[in-house]
């Protein structure tokens, strides 16, 4: 067994703000990690929903540094520090332990395709070999819809089996439900860790032993996700479950980073908000009034963030 | 019409030695690389087929600079330097354009898929706007098979329209020859330098106009390809063509990367050669023993490189 995490069921890939030559706004960042915490909702900084992987290291590096400045709590993040090229997942790795992050979420070098499990365990164990320092908690993350290097059950088991203390969860955002409950019920039992790349899984994974969701979608209703997960077995759970599909949806009927960019803008009247670094690009302006209409049908809002 | 060019019609994305805690070999790289350039080939250092995306930006300033230092003429080089962030293109960019390079071949960002011709020249020119310095000579690189990102005719027409003397031609991996043939028949007649993928293009490739190839394969029998590329009206070029492919083909059969540096490995007597950076890996025995006896039946050689 893996020893227990500081880490709550609800995670989300926190959206990025960016200056206007392109580099990562920490101030504007802080904020919208505070208004996550306070809906009990933790920090997987630089994942896909971050523009992680359009950001250098140098600039994560500062990014982690300053949110620790602004007094955000280590044990609440799990910053993405994957990367294709060793030497950087190293690097970041390293520089998150420090910061004494409960976990980091390790994307597999995305750039070669159809790779070995060999190859793929091989880069994870030099990446733990080389951090050295047994505070390392890591969660893999799967998503071969954008990454395209898929992370197979045995290749898990055996990461598992030689770092039990080290390789302790994973973040599966396969879109493929057979897989997700191979991992829970492989893998759950002996305390792995299996977050569900979305809150439309939610219900289903916790029942099979997950332990909850890192989702695009906490940054916009972070406090009606972070109930669901803390009471599961709620009468109204179904309902509830149906409220976080229904705005998920709305969502993802657009280019899902951009929408929420521009909703973070709207809600804040802060247009810096609305920056994406290429090749991702904001809405257009049809996109954003069909947008708006749809959250204004739905009765959307963010409450608390304009006080964060 | 873009400026002409010091780089030659064949180059070589340059395979990467590795030392045991995976830094590049600047020594083992650099006989590589003589051993290239005495055979009439550029170094397309940072290639797909040099492991460059396995390593971090100041891993590859340091090889950069190492080149330099023994010897190796910038004119001869177009390194790679796209990468999935903005920061880290610009300053491997930069960097290449200060130490001389007459190229930089550049790859899209490559994490996100489905992204818009928009997202891709926003990406381009934030990359030439923040560089600023007009030496720069940058070759646009096409190989959706890996990067899962297509650079569409439109996106070329539009890049080489704003930027008509920095962007100036373009690696096509795309093996799609009917891409490759709309590029050759649009751009090449205003000076677009076309480079196909691989050599066995090459003839048809010099037919339509264009320059050139950049080929993995030109690591392992150079000579030869630079050869029929200046000389494409030989009387013998299809015979010589045919033996290119001929070559060209054992290579395929392999895991190209891997078998063109246990190939090295075997020439040099060198061990260190055979090392590869995750998610990569060496060729097993069986695979080694299938290699040689199938370069063996073909006569294959590379003359000159334990001397280089």
């Amino acid at each position: 067994m893996p020893p227990p995490s500081t880490l709550p069921a609800v995670l989300a890939p926190v959206i990025t703000p960016f200056q206007e030559q392109h580099a990562p706004d920490v101030p504007r960042l802080a904020r919208q990690c505070r208004w996550l915490q306070a809906n009990g909702v933790g920090l997987a900084v630089f994942g896909t929903n971050s523009e992680a992987n359009s950001m250098s290291v140098r600039q994560k590096r500062a990014v982690l540094e300053g949110l620790l400045e602004a007094g955000l709590p280590g044990s609440q993040m799990m910053p993405g520090t994957g990367a294709c090229a060793l030497d950087d997942a190293i690097e970041l790795t390293a520089a998150a332990v420090t910061a004494g992050a409960a976990g980091v979420l390790m994307l597999p070098p995305f750039y070669y395709k159809g790779v070995s499990d060999d190859g793929l365990f091989a880069y994870y164990s030099e990446v733990i070999q080389a951090v050295g320092d047994n505070r390392l908690r890591l969660y893999v993350y799967n998503i071969p819809p954008v990454s395209q290097v898929g992370l197979s059950l045995s290749l898990l088991e055996r990461l598992v089996s030689h770092y039990p203390d080290t390789v302790v969860g994973i973040k599966d955002s396969s879109g493929d439900w057979a897989y997700t409950e191979s991992v829970l019920r492989q893998l759950a039992p002996e305390g792995f860790r299996v977050y569900a790349g979305n809150e439309t899984l939610l219900l289903k994974t916790l029942a099979l032993g997950g332990v909850g969701c890192i989702s695009a979608t906490a940054n916009m209703h972070p406090g009606p996700i972070s109930r669901l997960a803390a009471n599961p077995n709620a009468v109204d759970a179904e309902a509830q479950q149906a409220r976080l599909d229904q705005v998920r949806a709305v969502f993802q009927r657009h280019p899902m980073i951009a929408a929420m960019k521009a909703t973070v803008a709207r809600e804040l009247r802060d247009p810096h908000w609305d920056r994406l670094l290429p090749p991702l690009v904001s809405l257009s302006d049809e996109q954003r009034s069909a947008l708006d209409a749809a959250l204004q049908a739905i009765d959307f809002s963010m409450p608390g963030l304009l006080e964060a």
